[in-house]
């Protein structure tokens, strides 16, 4: 029964997945006594109810008592009031007998004392089941959470060589329209898209969701720590928030990028460079969840120096190209040891093409 | 009933794949007209039985009357007395019924001989079940035979970011033992390993099969231009036969490498390099199905240049090296449409690596 239930709620927050940010995609399933699903619900977009009131708005449309139900939630229904009431007194008040959540949410204002009230209220309360899967639905607001930095996961396109481009910068287009397509899946889940002021200026990219139907666009970030992006751009204008990150403080040189919807964000480093942690910990105070980016090698050689990336998306093309742009420009090595080490978490045949991910090899 | 006979057919043939070549593995399964199976056979060692003859002499053994059974191989029986008695005639002997074949044999001592033989005198003949599977089984004896050239696999292990080595040449060990292990698997089943003089000067490798059980070594071929490999080099003195593909003419240059059991072909192109088609046709001569490949960007950019590898076998680790040596060193190309196009045919994780298989895309 369990298990049914939580992959069911599990089922209905990835429906939420696309609408919910910055909130946690969550479902709620509510089972009556003799087994009976009464109620079912899933985050609703910001300011809107959240999944165990959805829930239980959806047994009582359909005239069903939810005394002595147990209710199944795949995050730890909040014990604050935000813009709604908090769900653990709505679950109290609706009598419920137990409640199945597949995670301690571990936003400091909730973390353990949603489940604390529940009880409290002589509520029954088991945690953990679905917990992988619930982890990794939310998995930019659990990193947001418990480390106030977005999670970077870096979309590249490539050849088997390990090429983004030719030298001469050709790449368009080396991977699939499926491949495209898939990455802008990716990319409609992020809250925020990051790029580098070199993509901008070699492609005047757009860098909105287009091919999939989202009610919400991400919002834009270009790392230009010179502010070299042309006003021209056509990444202004877009119905998005738009946020530069840059070492420049004169406000005289903001001024344009104001006038064009844009904020500035000055976030300078001893190098002189943007300082990349500081950019992530700002997009944090944002509420950016997942981070999704989209740049070239110089951008991704810098975040992983830094150590910031923390999922690689990859599409590999069946083709060779020789010389060409590397995924990440890096500093040269000299011993194996050093290289960064990943491990691989999935792979799939998107149309002709590859579809990797990797994440960060846990810690020796 | 026969999807059934051919899929055992087919295993039997993959028990043969490691012991029978340069003959193709074959399997034969036989059904009596009651649908039971009562004789198995696979190709034997050189100069042994086919596989026809294994399964008839199984069904004697065992006591079966073989008169109106039904025949299952995989390859079209042979029509030619070769080491062996042809098989088409011990099939007809044996009064079998009718047979079923994955694949015409190419082999123009074969080439539908057998089959029209076995029509000739009153059997069923069918042709087709199996026939993918049964192709890739002997798709080196296959290519051999229709183009008197072996099928040409490249075996390469990089990194995520393509990279084969550090610039310092350092690449021991990129991928995982798991990856290795499996790498050994395929080159137990070639017959010839070939490799370039630069691997042989830069790790002075063995190149032979260690961790799979074999009764048989595949051949070693260096293609080595300048005959710069030193007379201590580890290849020499291993049970196995050692060809070196040079353009050095001087026999007394030869003298050493023949002394220590190595013989030398000489291939020399119109451009001073060995002729690479010329050594495959060498190779097709000397019997060699399945060429596999393990060796540096230099022999790699050569072959895919010239268009000759058929397969890339390539394993590759969850690790970004930066800098370091290619895939396979190819000139620089400016426009993305002459890059070289492949098509994947499998991938599969290997530990915490993964196995990608890819092909020649079909010419447009």
């Amino acid at each position: 029964m369990t298990r049914h239930a939580i992959q069911e709620a599990l089922a209905l927050a990835h429906q939420a997945r696309l609408i919910c940010p910055p909130n946690p995609a969550v479902g709620a399933v509510l089972i009556a006594p003799d087994g009976q699903v009464i109620g079912r619900g899933h985050t609703q977009v910001r300011g809107g109810p959240h999944a165990e009131v959805m829930a239980l708005r959806d047994a009582q449309a359909r005239g069903q008592s939810t005394r002595g139900a147990t209710a199944y939630v795949t995050l730890e229904p909040c014990s604050h009031q935000g813009r709604t009431g908090p769900c653990c007194d709505a679950l109290i008040e609706a009598g419920v007998a137990k409640v199945v959540a597949s995670l301690v949410d571990p936003n400091p204002l909730v973390s353990g004392q949603g489940l604390a009230r529940l009880r409290a209220a002589g509520i029954e309360v088991e945690v953990g089941p679905g917990a992988d899967e619930a982890r990794e639905l939310n998995i930019g607001f659990l990193t947001r959470m418990s480390e106030s930095r977005p999670w970077v996961r870096s979309k590249i396109a490539g050849s088997l060589d390990g090429r983004t481009a030719l030298n001469n910068g050709q790449s368009q287009w080396i991977t699939s329209p499926e491949a495209r397509a898939d990455g802008q899946a990716w990319r409609a889940r992020a809250c925020a898209v990051l790029t580098g002021v070199g993509t901008v200026l070699a492609d005047d990219p757009l860098l909105n969701v287009r091919d999939v139907a989202t009610p919400r666009q991400p919002h834009l970030v270009v790392l230009d720590s010179q502010l070299r992006t042309p006003l021209s751009a056509r990444l202004f204008g877009q119905a998005r928030a738009l946020w530069f990150a840059t070492t420049v403080s004169d406000p005289a040189r903001h001024q344009p990028f104001i006038e064009r919807g844009a904020e500035v964000l000055v976030l300078p480093s001893a190098d002189g460079r943007v300082d990349l942690p500081a950019m992530l910990a700002e997009l944090a105070r944002r509420e950016v969840n997942e981070l999704h980016v989209e740049g070239g090698p110089i951008l991704n050689g810098a975040l992983m120096q830094a150590g910031l990336i923390d999922e690689w998306l990859l599409y590999v093309a069946p083709k060779v190209l020789g010389p060409g742009r590397p995924l990440a420009t890096l500093p040269e090595q000299t011993d194996l040891d050093q290289t960064h080490a990943l491990v691989f978490t999935d792979l799939e045949r998107v149309g002709p093409d590859l579809r990797l991910r990797a994440r960060k090899a846990p810690q020796r």
